[in-house]
């Protein structure tokens, strides 16, 4: 496995590979790598000939008072775990090679990246799309890998790509989950035990709301209202929001018909926790 | 030469040039080609292995009161004069073929685009970058050509390319002029006989600059007006801006030292014109 710190490095490398005929895959990451991650790894190694990582915790993403600094940084302990799977090359450019100064071009996104965790998160999609963006013209891979555990972001960037015909798949992998249920995040290291316990609440929010449309129920101002209960039951959680949108524009739905997200995000103390389902009356 | 009027199409094509080790230069155009288009053909024909001019009226470029549905549209004569150069490939497609809707997706560049034609051209820059994107990621050349004469497009898109990590290097080639010295525009051919005439005096008042500063000159006030003094005797012309700014992120400087740009916005009549000058102190 090598490990390229520049751009122009990781353009050799792959580059290299391109001559042999390789094709690429691509896991753009921030790092603190857990299963969820490794998941998106493994379906890069199945699928592709040549498998990139790129470790990068982007600032752009971060809002003015967001976890930017306190975001962990295992990175040795990332480059083991990279190293077992297989995985040809890890980008993992300094802090500041990715944005030269001043940098000034912006990629935005209308709609998609209004609701969800776009309301309380003003300019994180735009930070997301532009670093993609970046990557995807720094390795030019033939296949992206993103968690469906970030459906907004996934949705967002598969219409980013699509848009703007980047010439590159754009493949989601299903979220993975701790025993309890509570989907992996780089994030829930945070939790201290007794909140980390209560984290089960998110899923617990979207199970209901799929058992309530299973027995019938449309309307999703109940569902929400009942999801609602549901994590007020936890001391510790407050919600940011219950959202069912649509599966395309990811727009609020008063019934739910055809193909729905239901995504949910939640503050445990002072860590923010998002998590979803899809739910699809047309199968 | 082949015509593709497909996005498919033109990878095909581009796919099969690059099977062969081919470079390829792109020549984005929206048509009605001219001299200064041709150079940019000429100069890619001459270092590139395959050339590809695309032809399209990109609507998102245009304001509201712009001149879209007027615009030019000569494809037949256009496509002769490709294939007398010697261009390899046309992409030409259809209006609704570039966008699909809904078409969410949108590249915004600051402060280059403020001052200049942003200023009366509002939306226009964020039309060129995205469609430019889009051109990048469907032809993906080695090198593509743009005209100085729109100087700050060009500032932009270098910035944009640079910004974004796209993988293409961008030529600039110098503004092609009639035999009086007015730039080559598409938009030419919109002057009645008289108007054409009054079109030297964004030239005329560009070269009063320039003679300004060489007699020792560097109050950019005084040469804008002296300039605007110039305009003013046509009696057509009808100054949209006069402006003379800082060479990387064009903005207005007070006094030209180093590299600046000189550049104009005339309307005579109905038409709007532009044109520019670079004047390097430190050469």
């Amino acid at each position: 496995m090598d490990i390229a710190n520049t751009i122009e490095q990781t353009r050799k490398f792959i580059s290299m590979a391109r001559q042999q005929g390789k094709s690429i895959g691509l896991v753009p990451t921030m790092g603190a790598l857990h299963e969820g991650h490794l998941s998106l790894v493994q379906h890069s190694l199945s699928e592709c000939d040549f498998t990139v990582v790129s470790i990068y915790v982007n600032p752009t993403q971060f809002g003015p008072h967001e976890d930017l600094e306190k975001y962990p940084r295992p990175f040795d302990k990332d480059c083991k775990a990279c190293r077992e799977q297989g995985v040809d090359l890890i980008f993992a450019p300094g802090p500041d090679d990715m944005y030269v100064d001043p940098h000034l071009t912006w990629i935005d996104i209308e709609k998609l990246g209004d609701g969800l965790c776009g309301q309380s998160r003003v300019g994180h999609f735009r930070g997301v799309c532009t670093v993609v963006a970046k990557l995807f013209n720094i390795v030019l891979p033939d296949v992206a890998y993103f968690g469906q555990k970030d459906a907004q972001q996934l949705a967002i960037l598969r219409k980013m790509s699509s848009d703007l015909n980047f010439p590159i798949e754009i493949r989601s992998c299903p979220t993975i989950r701790e025993s309890d249920g509570v989907a992996m995040s780089s994030r829930n290291q945070y939790l201290a035990s007794e909140q980390r316990k209560q984290a089960v609440c998110l899923l617990e929010s979207l199970k209901l709301a799929v058992e309530l449309i299973k027995s019938g129920q449309r309307n999703t101002l109940a569902i929400q209202r009942e999801m609602s209960e549901k994590i007020e039951q936890f001391s510790d959680a407050k919600i940011d929001y219950i959202s069912i949108v649509d599966n395309e524009l990811l727009q609020p739905v008063d019934t739910v018909s055809g193909s729905v997200l239901i995504a949910v995000a939640v503050w445990i103390g002072s860590t923010r926790l998002i998590d979803n389902i899809m739910v699809d009356l047309a199968v």
